[in-house]
């Protein structure tokens, strides 16, 4: 079961080869994961009076296929390949309006709490967040 | 009296017009900016306990005469135009490794004081910021 | 009469501050004002063979109200303030879900022509594309 | 052996959670890259009259290990894991000015040729240019 996102190619997101920059593919993964979360009734970063919560990426991958371009609408399925206690590992397949597959990309975060700048520590989800992904995945 | 900062345009700055993307001349402009403020020991953000004090922009402006290219190392060279009790106005002429004027921008930046999310007021800088900036001016 | 875009601030789009990081407004603009060209059947950017059209910028600036934050959609209002024989000059008026006014930005573009790497000639507008930008303006 | 880039994390480099955004650690990747590159009188794209050559990605990955904070110099250690007749893998181990281990990434780049725009063909690379990256192997 897949999530689908769309995000447009900007004319901005393209370097001087002609086609998207690679870096901008994460950026898109993570618009894309935030619609999955915003559907779920969820978001990746949140606060609670001093406290804020979020889902900080570990690990982060993508393999390029077909270049994207200028004007590309891309589709974006989103996956939750994995939901762990902590943690989340998605999956984002990459096509584009004509259907060809441009990429595959993964990300995996882990449920966070910060206290403060400079604190950061990975916890448990609580059951309702966990039961939200669980859904979706 | 011009502080003069130097930047290579990496290949993700660049467009498919094959030249920067105009929106990365701002990015030049702040890490131009923060050269400047580290070479008289002052910065464009820090913390003091749970205090947030900074340098956030109000006004922005760019003027482009030539595209900056992959791989050209500019110069920046930036003259604070105007020092107010709370405000600051930089101006960055963008020169390339020929002598050729790029580009001319313009920042005004006011000192903002923050307690918490969603907080941010400008006040006065205190002597010390003023002083060091007015020696750079 | 203003043509409307909206989009919304992603999590890559913010800073340390928690805040828009104010380069982004930038990029919001040119999608704007993609979204208006696209609606009159225009770009900013297209290939004619060997030859290449668009319209590459030649001065912006932005004035800051309020911040944006992540998650807030912005609704971009587009305005052609001024429609020359070879360069548009845009407005740009932002404001958020909550009707506030965020941001004033501009932009004018002239219509060039490149032969060829390192060559960029600004050039009249075919009466065609001139035509549709009156209309849109 | 490992060559020796550093690059300082910008303002404008961070997101809300107050640390650098993990798609900026790609392009900390790339300017380490060309800056080994450049020491071996090579690049990551040039062009030849009509003809463009360079090393788009085919795939990258990076796990992160601490945060990279506003103002750390980083230090990216990069490696040539493996020089293939085609494809180049390079391994980016990045540490804070305080020898912090932050992010490990991977980039595998592949030698293309480009006759136009919409064509890119990987080929095998030149003696000339395999025998420099050898070297730096």
């Amino acid at each position: 079961m897949s999530f689908l996102s769309k995000r447009r190619v900007e004319f901005g997101d393209t370097d001087m080869a002609g086609i998207m920059h690679f870096a901008n593919f994460f950026r898109f993964m993570e618009s894309a994961e935030l619609d999955l979360l915003h559907s779920i009734g969820l978001s990746v970063h949140w606060r609670d009076g001093p406290v804020k919560w979020g889902f900080p990426r570990v690990s982060t991958s993508c393999d390029f296929t077909k270049p994207a371009r200028f004007e590309d609408v891309l589709t974006i399925a989103v996956t939750i390949e994995k939901l762990g206690a902590k943690s989340v590992a998605y999956r984002f397949d990459f096509t584009n309006q004509r259907g060809e597959a441009i990429a595959v990309g993964r990300i995996t975060t882990v449920f966070c709490r910060s206290d403060g700048p400079e604190h950061l520590e990975s916890v448990e989800m609580p059951a309702t967040i966990r039961e939200k992904l669980s859904r979706a995945a």
